[in-house]
């Protein structure tokens, strides 16, 4: 089995981190050939998605959305004051695949990965397996 | 490794199209024995999900209130006029994974899988593979 | 391919249950060594996530801004009471997978494993494969 963990450091409360790249370079590395790999985040107030990698403002939209959906001060029971970042790392969810075709990712076009911050800033992980 | 493409019309903006029967031909031209199968949705504007296959009222029902939670009029800044797509395709998510027993998907007796088209209608891709 | 069939019985319409431990035992009985465990859900008004196992308030906080933002009572069409249901359950996700290594959940220290009711009591069923 095909294993990494790739540290991902965020800046903000709130941020979409692009990490194709690293995702890329751990595969490399590893001389993954096919299959698919399974990226899953170790924490309860992150998420792991993928979409457009394209023009910023989806990323901005898609966390003013989000934000907007549940909100930072709702009135919530759990007194950490990240009840929103619990509730949107299950509806974005902690694992995605990825299939794998001569060591290349098969994304789409206009797909990147991203690493989703609800409660940072934070240094972070994100688990990698090739199976 | 085990692989297909599934290729998916989609005629109206917002639709879930129902692929069951064409990942269960794919899994038996394969000849896929036990495994799991990742579906995978290699677009920013589609996802895939699985769901009741009896009474199409659910899927009308899941379009309707997914249109309610994040409307494709809202003030986005993504000027493509796709946001909501983008977003939906997060909440739902690009991959799925099913249980093949003995070729045969480990599917509950009400669950069909569905493809979801957020911005069609478009010819879309749908990747399976087993791994 | 290792296989288990784990009985989850709920005791209200919509609860999250804790299945880590169950899950550790069924992978302690197969003997699985590294790969990644899949967890699917056969049912279509229930879930899996990955969530805080440390303070409750976390799962009712949830429970309760799901119910918020799919209300059980909306105008639905499909006549069985559980659109609510039906929509959370693919909003969450049917299924979720989880690297094992040297035949250990390669969990974050405050993360659990939660089956997610949303149209209990019932008796479900929860697949886990390790592939």
């Amino acid at each position: 089995m095909i294993r990494a963990t790739i540290t991902v450091r965020s800046n903000q409360r709130e941020e979409l981190i692009d990490v194709t790249a690293r995702v890329r370079a751990a595969l490399q590395m590893s001389n993954a050939a096919d299959g698919v790999v399974t990226l899953f985040v170790p924490h309860t107030t992150a998420a792991i998605t993928i979409n457009e990698n394209a023009d910023p403002a989806v990323q901005s939209d898609m966390l003013g959305w989000l934000a907007r959906l549940v909100p930072r001060n709702a009135p919530f029971a759990h007194a950490e004051g990240n009840s929103d970042g619990h509730i949107k790392a299950t509806l974005v969810g902690a694992s995605v695949q990825v299939p794998v075709v001569g060591g290349r990712l098969l994304l789409g076009r206009w797909q990147g990965i991203y690493f989703c911050e609800f409660d940072g800033p934070r240094e972070r992980q994100l688990e990698l397996v090739v199976g």
